[in-house]
């Protein structure tokens, strides 16, 4: 009988990593989770489904959600499930937080790093599954203002170890924008249009902005000046803390000034350099439910990228789903698609195959319990170890050692074996060294802290 | 305007971890993980959705799977999307060592932890999404029987470090029975069913084997005798491959008996004791296309869980997606099932709420900025804090600490800061320890170290 072969291709949205892309991917996820936990954060993991009424409760996103239905139901049985992928990991923990609310202990500090699916038509760039890697610290009631200081110093530890760049956290506070625009006699229909114009400034520059916010008719001449003058006009963090409260505003604007000072002051004890925090107040972040201090993070060298980290204070959680005020604040790593770009654009580059630095090959077959034992060894001194089993020459194991990216070859023969030596190959230069058995897993640690 | 509240419930089949709970979870991945890196297995992450006819390839799962439609479709779009989600991890890889075969590097060692999802039909104990966190070692035309050692090991030295009670490892090989039953005469057509039965043994006793192979009439008096006399009687392992050695039975029985000796006898070069591997030729596991070595693992004091990590070896993992033979061996650990047993069975106690061991109480509201400090010190000190910044009293501060498990929490009022020491308390023994904030990084790693 002939088989029918399926030949398989990739699905457009769902991208897949090869070994040595998803070892990178690997090493981001432990160090972001290593991040958040330095800072107290405890993991959580919540159903890849939920009930479609729990994802559709803030309305809008249908064509975005995958519903879950069974290919095939029994009799009597109902084929639709009444579930669906998450789209993000805000509404999920929204839903679990209310959900489990009496068993949980408030602040309550959870990161999250899940996938998420989009129900987007296939397009060149557009995911329709990716990781995100999400932190949040939700206050019941009440939560302070030094919590949103943590925030830009954990984005600042984070990017220092991942080593991608030159990078700055931009901050701001939404009270302080939007207290001015009330002030300056901006209709509050009209904050919103004005915002997301002030949001474009650097795309499209100052004076298209003031033609913009001019064609919405929502600011008098001398009050569009006013609020030109205070964004576009660069100052450092320190004086434009101090120009702030020079500044007539509202009762909102101030507590946002005020805010804004108590934060960038408490991100200063935290080890946050200057020159990795700038205050930006054109900063305005997508999502409505933000009400106070906004994040952006942006790779110096690399704009194009976008934010690669935001987020923000917001004043209510999950109030579709419990009747308690749950205010927090959070950020978000879409981290596939940082990680594409990383790739695309040559920051990081994938290249070993294998977690373990150190192939122990194998030359005579009837010593494969001698090989097998050299592997263990150097598996208890904490060095991850293969061993090439299959009956290839030294050459062709060899080959396949630099193919695959270790860093040394274990070889022994008889001569090795009676000595009670091996050969570490260094697979860079081609160095050989011989050492006593005893001595291997202390050299080669020595070795590998070395490169 | 009144808000509608969507007071949310568990989905059955969906299970959720409390925080305390999924810190065990994580604990228990970092663990497999770490264990599968140690022998050179290296990470692959599938994407949750496949090609619906990749899924079915095999035919006959239907009901269990999940298509994935999108909610709402826009004008002149599909809502069917031709994908569904993946039920296991094999046939996922199946298909990614296909698709990429030309990128891969062969013995391909992957391993791959991953939610999975059943369609099932909501019922008590039933799990529609679990963790499996599956290795496999593939072959491209061959793979080292040597390799079936190294299974055992990863078995051995994970649970081992898990640390959940006594555990044996039973190995066979499936040659060893169906070449066996060939040669006693058992047609090709019966030997699945006899095999079915005998790997009831355990269950229902030898006298009811006895009962039903007879009921088959697929083995003659003679024969059946012989059959149980080689399955029925308890031997050590060294006992067991002398008494197969002196068995007749045709060429496939031989090479079974051939191989189990060279994978025990590589085992136990690897490190595992005869306590803990138990060659048992009654065990025959499900899955149809393993046709060599075969592996259960059980735990002594808690047999009602059932194996709780099995796997073996098979000819041809991708034959549905690829023209060439990929022969490997692998297993799998069904994570969500495990840890849920062991909860219930309370063999695992689920304890603190975050990964941190020390919180930072906050006595003065001016400070901050200092407690912010002592806290960045802590962390670059490699311990995790967390920073106490709600405006309570101290009493309700190391409550909070208590509640959710710290294990020491640092108090500095004027009197401290002024010394330029810290209090650390050990919330288990109450005791307190006043320590210069020069000291204290090392003062909490010995005291960690020490409980």
């Amino acid at each position: 009988m002939e088989r029918q072969i399926l030949k398989p291709t990739p699905i457009s949205g769902f991208p897949e990593w090869l070994p040595a892309e998803k070892l990178v991917e690997q090493r981001f996820l432990d160090r972001i989770r290593a991040t958040f936990e330095a800072y107290g954060f405890t993991p959580i993991e919540t159903a890849a489904a939920e009930r479609t009424e729990v994802l559709t409760a803030k309305g809008g996103l249908e064509k975005e959600i995958y519903a879950l239905s069974r290919l095939a139901a029994g009799e009597g049985e109902e084929a639709e499930t009444g579930l669906a992928l998450h789209f993000d990991l805000t509404v999920p923990t929204a839903r679990y937080v209310a959900q489990n609310y009496g068993h949980l202990t408030f602040p309550f500090r959870r990161y999250q790093m899940q996938k998420v699916w989009r129900g987007e038509r296939p397009q060149a760039g557009r995911f329709r599954e990716f990781y995100q890697c999400d932190i949040d610290v939700i206050g019941d009631g009440q939560l302070s203002i030094a919590t949103d200081a943590e925030i830009p110093a954990i984005i600042y530890d984070l990017f220092r170890e991942l080593a991608i760049g030159d990078f700055v956290i931009r901050i701001s506070n939404r009270k302080i924008l939007s207290g001015y625009l009330t002030h300056l006699g901006c209709p509050d229909g009209a904050i919103h249009a004005v915002l997301g114009t002030v949001d474009k400034i650097e795309k499209i520059g100052a004076s298209k902005v003031v033609a913009e916010i001019e064609a919405l008719g929502a600011l008098a001449p001398a009050a569009l000046d006013k609020l030109m003058a205070l964004i576009a006009t660069k100052r450092s963090n320190e004086e434009l803390i101090s120009h702030l409260y020079s500044v007539s505003g509202n009762e909102r604007f101030t507590l946002g000034v005020d805010e804004l000072a108590e934060v960038t002051e408490a991100v200063a004890a935290l080890g946050v350099p200057d020159s990795h925090l700038e205050i930006d107040l054109t900063i305005v972040r997508g999502l409505d439910y933000y009400t106070g201090t906004i994040y952006e993070t942006r790779l110096v060298e690399h704009p194009e990228i976008g934010s690669i980290c935001s987020g923000g204070r917001y004043d209510d959680l999950a109030s579709h789903f419990i009747d308690k005020p749950l205010p927090g604040v959070g950020i978000s790593i879409g981290l596939t698609r940082l990680l594409s770009s990383l790739f695309k654009a040559g920051i990081v580059q994938a290249s070993a195959q294998s977690p373990a630095p150190v192939l122990v090959t194998t030359l005579e077959r009837e010593r494969t319990g001698d090989y097998l034992k050299l592997a263990r060894y150097l598996r208890e001194g904490g060095i991850k170890t293969e061993v090439f089993l299959e009956p290839k020459k030294l050459g062709q194991q060899l080959k396949y050692a630099d193919k695959k990216g270790f860093r040394f070859a274990l070889i022994a023969g008889g001569t090795e074996f009676d000595a009670g030596t091996v050969k570490l190959k260094n697979l860079a230069s081609g160095q050989e060294l011989t050492v006593a058995v005893g001595q291997m897993v202390h050299v080669l640690h020595q070795k590998l802290a070395q490169e």
